[in-house]
């Protein structure tokens, strides 16, 4: 029940819109805090205020200054076949989007795929990263920093690693130096949590230890070469997050009969689109659209909606073989979680469970059922483009 | 009522999940395949089910074979004062995220605005484009075609807006040629809606023309010069979406009092992170975290979340002005829209009601609304970053 | 004859090296300066002295504190079968390099082209550019100045070509803003000249007038959004310099006698190395080696050298079309000329005329011969490439 | 003395270019192909046929079809005075080039970094590297071919290193994936030679091994993730050639009577030209000129013209510390040689002598020689652009 003199405290600037937490509870501040701005705004907020999670649990880690909840649908593709050394079966996906079509469009991939004995999965890498940047006197100096930081690695993993319990540091590499700056870039392995908050503690812990053994500036504790939430290259070459690929041989016939279109004219769209149109656009997303897929499966299963920016670089490649399609598509920079974070609410919980994943233990079947739906998706624009480019082509000769 | 003979059809493969639709009411059918996919999955997705927008309408136009919806929480940051030309006064800005503690730092950087009297946002730029690609004979021909363009510009522009009562055709430019292959971009105006869809049918109908006045092949509808959903250096050159930059001079008193830093400390991280830190990893986005303001204000309002990845490119400035903080962002891609996709899901056009915004003629308030707040984001994290660097250098300075 | 006491007082730091020039002749001071240098680092320059270019010429466009000239060795390739709008018929290219087996390359290249009947060179457009950096209060005034710049174009059109007799100012665009800085790009048409200087000085001219006018602080007569000898994107999408393309058509039988491959394994090469292997090393280059070409034409010719940079960005195509291939290569920066700068020293004059081009009036004839012999080198090392790749399927085969 | 009928054969196409080289001696055969271009062209050539190197030695290693040498001028920059690791005291540097006021402005840096003491110059890294493209049939054998290649890397180290003296594979990584093909790179250290073909004939043999043993397909012996001669953000994370660093810290006092400006100004004129115009211009070349400074040492010391893409790219950092200037330049992607290719032509080497640097074992002290030079270079463009900066700020406030 919403306290009504709250509500007018705060329109009378008596509170502030965080101070209501500390006198009633959660649910209950959401209610006044959205009170009071329908009041302000004179607007109507009963959708959002008409929530089913538990606000109580996501106040503590997952939003400040509630007023409620925003809804997106959900919808499933499958069933999808996929062979991989974690994902092993038939999965229904879930997908929270607004884009009309894109479900469906997904579902016809997973189709072909499934008609096909399923997609191949597979994890390259996995870690986890963090780059404070430092300074120093000069070159010289920064160079000497470099040295000492190889030579002393085996204590900084023991202090890094004192912070946490699944967390490991793995390597300090690269190490960028630009003059008097220093760009160590800390690489962790994080087991199931997406690890940014853990390798964030963690390097702090060795920053601390740095700076009373050295002469060193703490400019910041990120020094943008991370790459967290921004699209970079060097994430591309390093890896960030998990770093995977699928692939898949699909016959001719199947090509033919489902996709409407041949293996030829798929190869075609993907090199004019997505390797030469990327290039001369500067683009670093060699692909059509993973920015879909990724977006659809973050939101439905609670992972952190800025990492589709980084999730959604890649490279997609098909070469027609004797009429048959091999088709991969390649994440080097996929940050995902089965636990922690928006992990914890309940409808991406149930998201989770609709891949039989419970948390601990399941991310890398995790990170093998998001990269086979990129691809289910990716094939079926790129077939659909071609398609529509085949039957242009007819026209076309229609003419003549 | 969850009709249980089309559930147990769905199990033994006798229907289809979207043949669902065609036998029963969308309310209906996201149930029934909502408990389809339990019973398959042994899960339990109670939550998932217990939603309160409008599935009828969303089942028409944002989702295919739904189950239900995910809710996210949201939050408010504010009072924001902006001082644009379509946004003035203050705002409470809503915020949709899992991730803890951003609503208490976007709230942190709004208050230090107001209290600096407020931001300025201004709009560049405002266009949404499609660039397909055409593949000819040979680069003469493409040089030829790349002039039929030019001279038949008028005509095309008639014919473009013949199917659009909003869209105007601006310019059809550059027209890259890459040997045989042309990669013509349509520059559009869209009004209120963010105008994928609107662009994609007129460039369309264009092409047509174009196919039947010339010997030209339509190798794809969108050839990644677009550029759509993905990163890429074109759209920051040229823009995409709204452009906009927003600026502020905060003054000394305020920096010390409300950030506990100072403005060339402020300057010295904007330096060595967003800037020469980004330069090193080879990235787009020379910005802390304009990634996440972006998430959080896309899904409190509807708009496309695979536009998040071009939304937060950008460049953020720092200047210390005899102890005054000049700061900008700028933002030269930002895809949004106030009418049409995800705008029209209730919760969605609530949160759009907070910000007194109703749909039509409000887009470039909004526009001007999201950079501010992306300012007081970003603001507020190299603040937080380089007054840890403050700290830090009192303890260093403590052990001299 | 060199003057001893003028060499000693060099040693004994009397006179500086710039100030023989004011006492002696260009030749002579070149021959002091080199005795001082000889004497200093016991050294023997005798080659460097014994040069038979007019150093008093190069003594007042092209160096100071001269000491006689390097050699570059140049070799002949050819003759280059050209279908170019300018260039048309047979052409024996000179090439000055270092680097051993590089002009046979493209000689070979050459003799296929020519056997098949020349290769099509076209020029798609021709601009020089420069932009400054301009500092304003405040992103507002910055839109302003952009839109100051736009109001009065023609006015500073006339301003701009008073400065010149070759030079027109084509357009300003784009104006990038990023906070309160301003990045206008001065586009020029420039003759046969490349033009550096010409728009240099053209710009500053607007520069002083816009001073004057408004409150406007130019930090840098160029901001780095020319761009001038530093790879970018903003080149390959604006172009700079003369923008070509030039293809071919290319019979198997030919590829198959004289490369020893098939279009198919050309095609497979350009995809997998210049395409993907460029998208994931982070390459502007999608080629193979259009530097070496660029390089050696550059130096022959008298071309500028640090402009090899932006001159060898380009993405190479290749499509096997029925056993055949059509191939292509694409310079959208290629800052050239054919008088003025390095032109004028005798061995690149007669480089040139090797050419036929005489000086004025020959520039979009080099461009084109340019882009020519890139494609010449680049089909060669594609070849040779794919054809050790047959050479090492047959082994692989072998095995089998 | 030149054959009259060699010239006639060739004239009636009765002998190939190269074919004249089996008949006579090297020095001839330049001369006959010399006379044969004039005749053909109507060209006077008699500089080009002046020339002082050796011929016989150059057609043996640099030249094919050779007609002669091009000419280009020399000057000296200098004293500069250099504390390197190496490079210890003052050098005067040879630079070739036909830009007028380059060797000037180089030489006033040298004068100003002399008068504060010397440079600094540090490598951090030297290495050479070849990445050749495989295929294999799916992602799941490529991931066992990098495998593989981690297995085996101490008997792939012997097999390499058994087809060199001086060459050492130091490591193979990163090997990248993209579905179905491996780019693995093949990083050694090649003592003073530049190393191209030292690691490409390492490298082909260990790709024998490579194929003898899986069923690998080797479809180019470079994948352009080496990344030769191409402007690339992988060198400047991973490094390629030395990399390198300078800096140096200049007094208030020095900077405003001899580069009559502050470093307040050149700290400006640094972030909004070299950073933020490089940001938004997507340049990989975050400085105002090393191509310029890289271009003429390179031609003047023998160095690969077409090295100098990759050589040039890096960052310029500057900052103002109570008034005096911090000033650095990061170049990691350097490829040099003192031995080899065109170092051993005369005038190269004579270059080099003027340096001290006889051969072998001076590579580390050219390295640092060369970056002292390019920062003295750097540093005089932006001190002149923010002089000019300056004198304009005086003639606006004149204006008040």
């Amino acid at each position: 029940m919403v306290k009504k003199e709250l509500v007018t405290k705060l329109i009378n600037k008596e509170l502030k819109l965080y101070q209501i937490d500390e006198l009633v509870s959660a649910k209950d501040a959401t209610d006044i805090r959205r009170k009071f701005i329908e009041e302000l705004t004179e607007s109507n907020l009963e959708t959002i205020g008409d929530f089913s999670i538990d606000m109580e649990i996501a106040s503590k880690k997952n939003i400040e200054n509630s007023i409620g909840t925003i809804q997106i649908p959900i919808g499933v593709a499958g069933p999808l076949k996929i062979n991989g050394n974690y994902a092993k079966g038939e999965f229904f996906v879930p997908l929270a989007t607004s884009e009309g079509a894109l479900v469906a469009s997904i579902n016809r991939g997973a189709s072909v795929i499934t008609s096909s004995g399923g997609v191949n999965a597979e994890i390259i890498s996995d870690k986890m990263t963090r780059a404070p940047v430092l300074k120093v006197e000069s070159a010289k100096k920064a160079i000497e920093v470099k040295q000492w930081l190889e030579d002393n690695f085996s204590k900084l993993k023991e202090i890094a690693e004192s912070t946490t319990s699944h967390g490991k540091l793995i390597k300090i590499d690269p190490v960028l130096i630009v003059g008097n700056l220093i760009y160590p870039r800390f690489v962790y392995s994080t087991g199931d949590s997406m690890g940014m908050n853990m390798v964030t503690i963690a390097t702090d812990k060795v920053l601390d230890k740095l700076s009373q053994k050295l002469n060193v500036h703490i400019v910041a504790l990120s020094g943008n070469v991370c790459v967290d939430k921004k699209p970079a290259h060097l994430n591309f070459v390093e890896g960030r997050g998990k770093s995977v690929v699928a692939d898949i041989l699909i016959k001719k016939e199947i090509i033919e009969k489902k996709l409407k279109t041949t293996a030829k004219a798929i190869e075609e769209v993907n090199t004019y689109k997505n390797l030469i149109g990327s290039a001369v656009a500067g683009s670093m997303g060699f692909n059509a659209q993973y920015a879909n897929m990724i977006g659809a499966i973050f939101l439905a299963t609670g992972q952190d909606e800025a990492h589709i920016v980084e999730g959604s670089l890649g490279i997609t490649t098909a070469q027609e073989i004797n009429g048959d399609l091999y088709f991969s598509v390649n994440m080097p920079d996929l940050p995902i979680a089965t636990v922690g974070g928006g992990t914890s609410l309940e409808t991406a919980k149930e998201s989770l469970s609709i891949l039989s994943i419970k948390g601990s233990g399941d991310v890398s079947k995790f990170a093998e059922i998001v990269i086979a739906t990129v691809l289910a998706g990716e094939l079926s624009l790129l077939a659909a483009l071609s398609a529509g480019h085949l039957a242009r082509a007819h026209k076309e000769l229609g003419r003549a």
